[in-house]
């Protein structure tokens, strides 16, 4: 194999694909980025750890077809490392690999291809298209609501629905959900897939802030998402999805519309007690005629802060979070005023929109001692 | 105690002195800073692990004097957190400590001031002014060299020398020496002293891109260095520096000059392959006509680059580097050429500016097996 291209662009798809790269596994091969050279001048780059793979391709200037696969630490750090603008990758029989730029060459023994997994073909029978900051957003808004580790392995990732009329996205764990709702013009075949979050937050970071079109493509076991330089194979998460829409509250006894900013600030403020894991608050809410008291007692001190909000006359209601359940959907909501939704003290707080139902977010509440 | 102040400068202040504090000490105490508000309105704060210790003044209005000593990890954190500009501190008897800002009101317990270290009260008998930059740029020369662990306390600090017309300040380990040297109007009475390599890294920090000239106080066993805001105090080693003088060759067989930008690439490239500190290189320079052949072997591959340098005729010279001690140099000169004078494969390499002793930097070869 040999061939000669532009190493920022070379650079680039090898971090890309990098992130699907194994950084410890069993078999070498899987820490490694496979790379195939073809003669009509096409490259291929594909890092593949099994759960995602990613796959890129560039131009090049193909001097001998090939394939080859090179641990990927360490030639991201030979591509990064500044030199000439143009580079050329040549491996010999042996799979050594010899790395040319300007006058430095690098030789670095390369990994037999053979044993690299293919990628999951997929035929293209079932495909969604969509813009793809509008897949970001749909994943930013749901996905750090997924569980880290649970006995059930699909809430470990998202449930993406596909709708005649568009897409809904709900990542949850024991304690909370959240969901996203996102209206497509089209007329959509039915479908849902359990994504894991690990792949999602992969595709969110390779699409950036690029609002190029996405295709999503879904076969048995499998779902590919199609950018214009790259694609991502995900393995699904098989099982049934948590039946998660008969437990969120549909009438409330309480809606108060707050600002953003300041209701995430006090609850920041109130988390500066909370040391670490161990001492985990919680952060009351006491809602009476006017106020919001946001307040928090630990071992190690106490906060006490108010924010003034519209209520109804002679409202009482105090309930408890866990912190970081709030923190995390005030890191990722833009609008400058929410709606705030509760029953009892023992009911969860639903967040949404001021208007419209693009968004819910719900939290269960944790029990207090002495709640009035 | 109680004062109001400006929520800004208090958590600069707070921030400055806390670099001085012991993140993990057997004392509670130590990991505080230290306040002290006078009726003059003046708030003295100081952070002190024993080793080094830092004060800085700031204005307020000061309702009631006292003193207290605040985790200063905590109160940092809350200093940090977004509010209003102004900010009031107030303590009790039992040293419980309220910190209210805008809405918010925090409460936390403080700690008794009594054990609190004083600072080492040092006469002014004995002083030198320079600017705050030149200083630094004396401390970023050379600090690095200074050993991180060494049976010899002296060497995991640096040696500054006030002469009659100047200041000289030198670090070593077992292998490397870096000096650099500085002319000043005055006529200083001349002084040595080993300052420890961490208190100039925090005093380099604190300078940072100011100029303001800074007051060195020398006193049996301290010295301080006096900012405009704040003064950091630091313990001095005691013991005989290292007669390093001896050692520098003073005549060279081989002197190149040489860009420093392309040399300091090509062992930053020959170094890639060096993977962590077990396969430690070396880097081999191989110099002859018109051509210096930077390469380096390991376990990982090979890396073989070439840099244009005027030579005279007939040179032949190979010579092997560990790579931090090259590169650790590289990270820190500015100029666009270097001077770099050998003498035979044993013998250490000299890098200098092209013109002036303003600067010295010494390493010892590593010997190499079949070196030429």
């Amino acid at each position: 194999m040999k061939f000669v291209c532009d190493r920022d662009v070379l650079n680039s798809a090898v971090s890309t694909v990098s992130r699907a790269v194994s950084s410890r596994s069993s078999l070498a091969v899987l820490e490694g980025v496979y790379i195939r050279a073809e003669e009509n001048g096409r490259v291929t780059i594909i890092g593949n750890d099994l759960e995602i793979g990613i796959e890129s391709v560039i131009e090049a200037d193909v001097k001998e077809g090939g394939e080859i696969v090179i641990d990927a630490k360490l030639f991201g750090k030979i591509l990064a490392s500044p030199n000439d603008s143009t580079i050329s990758i040549e491996t010999n029989e042996k799979y050594l690999t010899l790395i040319k730029s300007g006058k430095a060459k690098i030789e670095i023994p390369g990994i037999a291809p053979d044993e690299f997994p293919d990628l999951p073909q997929v035929s293209e029978d079932y495909s969604v298209t969509l813009p793809g900051g509008v897949l970001k957003n749909m994943i930013e808004m749901t996905s750090f609501a997924a569980a880290k580790t649970d006995n059930d392995p699909t809430r470990m990732g998202a449930l993406l629905k596909i709708m005649p009329d568009g897409l809904s996205m709900v990542a949850l764990d024991g304690y909370r959900i959240a969901q996203r709702n996102v209206s497509l013009e089209g007329n959509f075949e039915p479908k849902e897939m359990i994504i894991p979050e690990k792949s999602l937050t992969e595709l969110a970071r390779i699409i950036g802030d690029s609002d190029e079109d996405i295709k999503i493509i879904a076969a048995p076991g499998h779902a590919i998402f199609l950018l214009e330089t790259c694609k991502l194979v995900t393995r699904l998460i098989e099982g049934s999805y948590t039946n998660f829409e008969r437990i969120i509250p549909t009438s409330f006894e309480l809606e108060l519309e707050c600002p953003t900013h300041q209701i995430a600030d006090s609850v920041k403020r109130a988390s500066l007690i909370i040391l670490n894991d161990v001492v985990k608050g919680p952060i009351r809410f006491n809602i009476t005629d006017g106020n919001i008291n946001v307040s928090c007692t630990t071992s190690a001190g106490s906060v006490d802060d108010n924010l003034s909000v519209d209520t109804p006359p002679d409202v009482a209601l105090e309930i408890g979070f866990y912190n970081r359940y709030l923190q995390d959907v005030f890191n990722v909501l833009r609008d400058d005023n929410i709606m705030m939704k509760f029953n009892k003290s023992i009911n969860p707080l639903i967040i949404t929109p001021v208007e419209g139902n693009d968004y819910m977010y719900m939290i269960l509440p944790i029990r207090l001692r002495n709640a009035g």
